[in-house]
């Protein structure tokens, strides 16, 4: 059935933040750069989506100012901004009632304060301390639900079963390596990331 | 470009949640159930859009559990569940995203505690408590943003331009009228309301 593009007549400010990141995929986009997901590949690896609708949606999404591209060590990468990152109440919000409803393991990931090692709340308050955590101090952690990677999963999702810092850029070992001028111990899997 | 209509391989709470409130329009409906809407015709006139549309997002939100049918005094109500109510941290986030960064004459809506009348900030607490607000114990009011009703538009709006709990169904000055058993004074406008 189709559909107007915006929501027309509707000047709420929900509406508004749906005509932004409303589109299928895009949130879902959105919360791997809070993952730590910076490179176009790694997009696509990870979220297995169409390239053009992966293309439209950063075009979208640095057009309303939520993503920018930055230049990186050997790629161009993306990366939120600060409109970009006061969208993690919403991702968190929407990850929380997944959890909740729809969960059957319990969650996947969990949230901890940095600073303390507090829980994160689903209204992203430290259970410690008792403030507001706002996503560059928060630690993603496996929770119980977490399946452990399968054989076909994107470095991504293997990187993701550690704990990690959101917004800090998740890079494959073997990157990790070249950059500190080690000798990288690189497995055919990393050197394929790193072309 | 056809998409399939699930997030194929993404096991995440937030593609589940997406899954359920993702589509366009779904998200409007389950603010406007948090406005105390409840009927059809009401959800079409304040939300103007299509009616198989709302049929078709209707019956999916009640397929998943978020919305339920009830009997109303006249007319099937819709009311949110459990799990709907549970979404409010969704709809907070979202709306106070686009307050943020898209609402140029500040935000539209406001939401107070109904037990002391603290502000509720975009996390949900009570500025004056600190306590965390349900959605029950909100009271949605006009902010400086909020446009004065125009001529057309749906008594929703108009009924929206006063302070109002959330949840709380919304009714027209002549249904209230009409429940109490006294006389109504009914305007034209309201009375095409409760056919």
């Amino acid at each position: 059935m189709a559909l107007p593009n915006d929501y027309t007549g509707q000047a709420c400010s929900l509406a508004r933040s749906l005509e932004i990141i409303g589109e299928r995929w895009t949130l879902l986009i959105v919360r791997d750069a809070f993952w730590g997901v910076r490179r176009y590949a790694d997009f696509i690896d990870h979220l297995r989506m169409p390239r053009a609708v992966l293309a439209s949606r950063l075009k979208a999404l640095t057009a309303a100012g939520v993503m920018t591209r930055v230049a990186g060590e050997r790629h161009l990468e993306y990366e939120l901004t600060d409109k970009g990152t006061a969208l993690w109440p919403v991702v968190l919000s929407l990850m929380s009632w997944g959890d909740d409803f729809c969960a059957l393991d319990g969650p996947r990931r969990l949230f901890r304060h940095a600073a303390d090692g507090g829980q994160v709340d689903q209204w992203g308050r430290c259970e410690t301390c008792g403030k507001p955590v706002p996503a560059a101090d928060t630690i993603v952690a496996p929770g119980p639900g977490l399946e452990p990677p399968a054989d076909d999963d994107s470095w991504v999702t293997t990187a993701l079963t550690g704990p990690h810092r959101l917004l800090e850029p998740l890079r494959t070992a073997a990157a990790v390596l070249s950059r500190t001028g080690r000798s990288p111990e690189v497995t055919p899997r990393d050197s394929a990331k790193i072309e």
